[in-house]
C-alpha cells in the first residue's frame, strides 16, 4: 500500500494538533478518513481508517486501547501524561495491533535524544556537569517539559544511572553547591515559543551544547503522519521514533 | 593624585578575589598598601591606605563600617548578602567617608542592567514576557544570582512594578500558565563558568535577548580597582557603578 | 479618526508581504481600501485610501512618489534597495505628504538598533570588538542583510565613525589579524528563518550580546499597519520607526 | 609504565602553547624531560624523552619527522598548516614510530566532529541546510578555522560528498539563493575568545545546533599530554583523537 491509498483517521480533530493533523494528512499524500472530537465514535472511525492518530487526553487512553485493539486498527498515540494502568492497557493492545507512541514527533528532537545519550556516555559525570534547558510558550502548565525529561533520561541512561536519583529541577534560594553527577533542569516561558531544548555539558575547560528549536508547530503533525505511514502493515507490537528513524 | 601614587589596601586578601585584587592593583598603576585576612587589623591597614577594597563576608560589614569611617578612609565594598542592620551602618559611614558599593564590578554587567531597565520600559509586560537566565560555576550556593536579581529588578523598575510582586523563580512541576507581567528566573550550574546572564523578552512574534558573559574572573578585580581609583578624593556619600560609568 | 475608520490601500498586494498586510489591516481595526499588484492603478487606489502601504520593488519608487504626492495620500514605504535618484524623489514627496519609511518594521528590531548605538558609544572600539551576525532563510539573495547593516551603522554612529570605513564582511582565507575598530559581519542562511540579528561586543574579559529573533513574518506586516495608523493626519515630512517608537 | 615515569619533551616550549604544555605535564603526573625553542637540539631532547610533543611551525615538520624516526621516539604532533611533502614525511616516520596527530586536542571538539558526521548522515541535505559558525580571538589570521573545516568535512563525509564541492564560505554581497547541499561557513573574531564552533542544521520547521566552547586554552595542552600518555608504548603507525577517545 502506498501513501496515497492510506486512510488516516484522527482522534482529537477539534484540538490544535488535530487541525494541523488534518492539514498534514493530504500533504503527505494520504487520505483523511475522518475525525472525531471529544464525544465521537472511535469504533466507527476505526472501521473507516487504516491507521488512527490519537492526540486526545490521558483519560481516554485505556478506552481507546480496547476499541482499536478490537477493531485491529493500528494506533499512533501522541497523548501524554497517562498513568500506569493506562500504560498496561497500551501493552495489552500492542499484543494485537501495532502501536506507535511518542512524546514528541519531531524527528530532530528524537535525534537529539539519541545523541544526548551518547554525550552522557562519553562525557563523564565526574568532569562534565549536565544541564537541560527548555523554553516553551506562555500557556504551558508544567515544567520541565516531557521532552526535557526525555533528554535528561537519555543522559542518565548514557551514564548508567536513574534520572530520578540525579534530577535537580527548579533551583531557587539556598541550593548549596551543585552535586557531582546531578542532571539539572531549568525552564523558561514566554510568547508563543513552539519548543526549544538544550543539553549542556560543562567542564572546567569546555562546554558542549546540543540544541533543538522547533520553529513551527506543524513539525509535530508531520511527524505523526509520517509515523502513521510507517506503521501501516507492521506486525503487532510497540514502536517509537527510534524505530522509525533507525537511531 | 594620580593612580601611581594611590595606595590601595585589601580586606580579604587571602580569598580568591583578594588574590586577583592584589594582582590587579599594580597593573592599574596603583600601589598595593597591604592586605589583611580574616583576623587582620583593619585600622592599621586603613592608616596605610588611601582607599580600602573590601571583599570579605557579610558578618564583618558593620565592624568595617565603623573602623573605616573612624579612619576617614574611602571604602570600596564588594561584600554581599548583608542584613538591614549592616545596611544602616553603611549609610552611617557614608556620612563621613565616600563608600562605593556594587554587587558586580564588571562594567559590562552594569551596562546590561541599565539597558535591561530600558527594555523593560519599552517592551510592555502585556506583550513581551521577561525572563532572566543565568549560569555560574558548580560551587555557587544560591540561585538566582545577585546579578540576575539586579537585572530583574531593573526590568521591574522600567515597568513601574516591584520585583517581589512579579518574581517567578525556579519553575518545577505543575506551574500553571505563565502570568502576564511575571518576571521569570532560571539558573544553570556547571563547571567553572565565571558568570553569564541573559534578559529575554518574548512576544508572539519576536524575541529580544541581552546577554553578558564574564569570560575571566579578573574582570571583577579590575572593576573594583577602577572603582578605587575613581573614589579617592570624592566627597562622603554613596556611590555605585552607575556613577562610575555615567549610565 | 480612529483606526476603525482608517482606509488603508496596499501597493504590492499580490506579494508575500502584501498578503500578510491584507490580513493585518482588519486585525488592527482598520479597513482594507483595496490593493494593486504590478500593473495596478495607484492613482485610483490613492483616492480610495487614507494611507497607502507600499511594498513593491525599487523601480517603482519614483513613480509612486509622484502619484501619492499628487493625490495627497500619506505613504508608508517598505520597499528597499532604491538608488539616490529615487531617494531625492522621496524627499520631494515628503514636502507635500507625510512619508514613513523603514527597512524593517519590527518594533523590536528598531529598539535593538537604538540600543546598538548606545552600546557602540559606551563600549570603546579599543577594548570591545564589535561583530554583527545575522541568519535568514535560504531564499535570501544578499548578505549581510539590510538590517544587519543598519545595526552596524548604529554601532559606528555611536563610535563617531563611518561604517564604510570600518566594515569587515565575509571573512574567508588569509584575513590577517582583526583590526581594532573594525565592525565585522557574518551571514548564515538556512531553512525558513524569518530573520535573526545579533550585535556582539567582545573584550578580553567579557562579551555583551544583543539579539533580535523575528519569530513570525507577520511581525513586519503588523509594524507597517501600525505605522499607517500612526502616520494618518501627520504633517508632511519624513518619519521612521524612531518617531513611532519614541526612541 | 605509568604516567609518573613517563618523560615528556616539548618542541616549541617558548611559545604560548609550549608554556601551557610545561605546566600540564606535571599536573598529569608525568615528568618534563626538557624543551627546546626555535634553534634547540631535537635529537638531544629525543634521547631524554619517552615521547615528544611538538607544537612548532609547518617548516620544521619534515626535519622533525626524520630526527624522531631516527631516535625511535614517539611523536605527538600539534603543528598545522604543512604541505603534502611534509605529509609524506610524516607517513614515512609513522612506519618506524607511533605518530599522534590532531588539529585540535580538546576532547570535546573531537566528539563534536564525530557527532557532526552523524548529524550530516541523518539530516539530509535536501531538508536541512548545514552551516558552520566559529568565533576566535582577534589575533587569528585565517578563516574559517581548521577546526571549523574539520567539522564541515565531517558533515560532508556523513552525506557522502566532498567538502570542497559544497563549501560556501564568507558570504558577502549579491550571493544569490543558498544552494541545496551547500555547507556554509561564517567566522566571528573578537577579544580573547579561545575558540567556539557550532554546526547548525536548519529545515523549514526545526533547527538543530551542536556547539563546542573552549573556555580555557589549557584544554589543548591537557589534551596533548593525554595523547602523549596514551601514545607511549604503541606500535608504529598513525593515531588521532578518534583512537584516543574510542569514537
Amino acid at each position: 500500500m502506498n501513501g496515497a491509498d492510506l486512510r488516516i483517521g484522527i482522534a482529537g480533530i477539534t484540538g490544535r494538533m488535530g487541525k494541523l493533523l488534518a492539514d498534514a494528512v493530504p500533504l503527505a499524500g494520504a487520505t483523511l478518513a475522518g475525525g472525531i472530537g471529544r464525544d465521537g465514535d472511535l469504533a466507527a472511525l476505526a472501521r473507516e481508517s487504516d491507521v488512527v492518530i490519537d492526540f486526545t487526553v490521558a483519560a481516554t487512553v485505556s478506552r481507546h486501547a480496547g476499541i482499536l485493539a478490537g477493531a485491529g486498527t493500528p494506533w499512533v498515540l501522541g497523548t501524554t501524561g497517562f498513568d500506569p494502568a493506562a500504560e498496561a492497557d497500551i501493552a495489552d493492545a500492542a499484543a494485537r495491533i501495532p502501536v506507535f507512541q511518542a512524546a514528541n514527533f519531531a524527528p530532530g528532537v528524537n535525534l537529539v535524544i539519541a545523541l544526548a545519550e551518547r554525550l552522557g556516555a562519553t562525557l563523564a559525570a565526574e568532569t562534565h556537569d549536565a544541564e537541560i534547558l527548555e523554553m516553551h510558550h506562555r500557556q504551558k502548565i508544567d515544567a520541565p517539559s516531557g521532552t526535557a525529561l526525555a533528554i535528561g533520561a537519555a543522559v542518565a541512561r548514557g551514564r548508567g544511572v536513574d534520572l530520578a536519583a540525579v534530577k535537580d529541577s527548579g533551583r531557587d534560594g539556598h541550593t548549596g553547591k551543585r552535586e557531582t553527577g546531578a542532571i539539572g533542569f531549568a525552564a523558561l516561558r514566554g510568547g508563543q515559543i513552539v519548543g526549544s531544548h538544550s543539553a549542556i555539558f560543562t567542564s572546567a575547560v569546555e562546554q558542549i551544547t546540543l540544541t533543538h528549536h522547533a520553529l513551527d508547530r506543524r513539525i509535530f503533525a508531520e511527524g505523526a503522519v509520517r509515523a502513521a505511514l510507517w506503521l501501516a502493515g507492521r506486525a503487532p507490537g510497540r514502536y517509537g521514533m527510534r524505530d522509525l528513524l533507525g537511531l
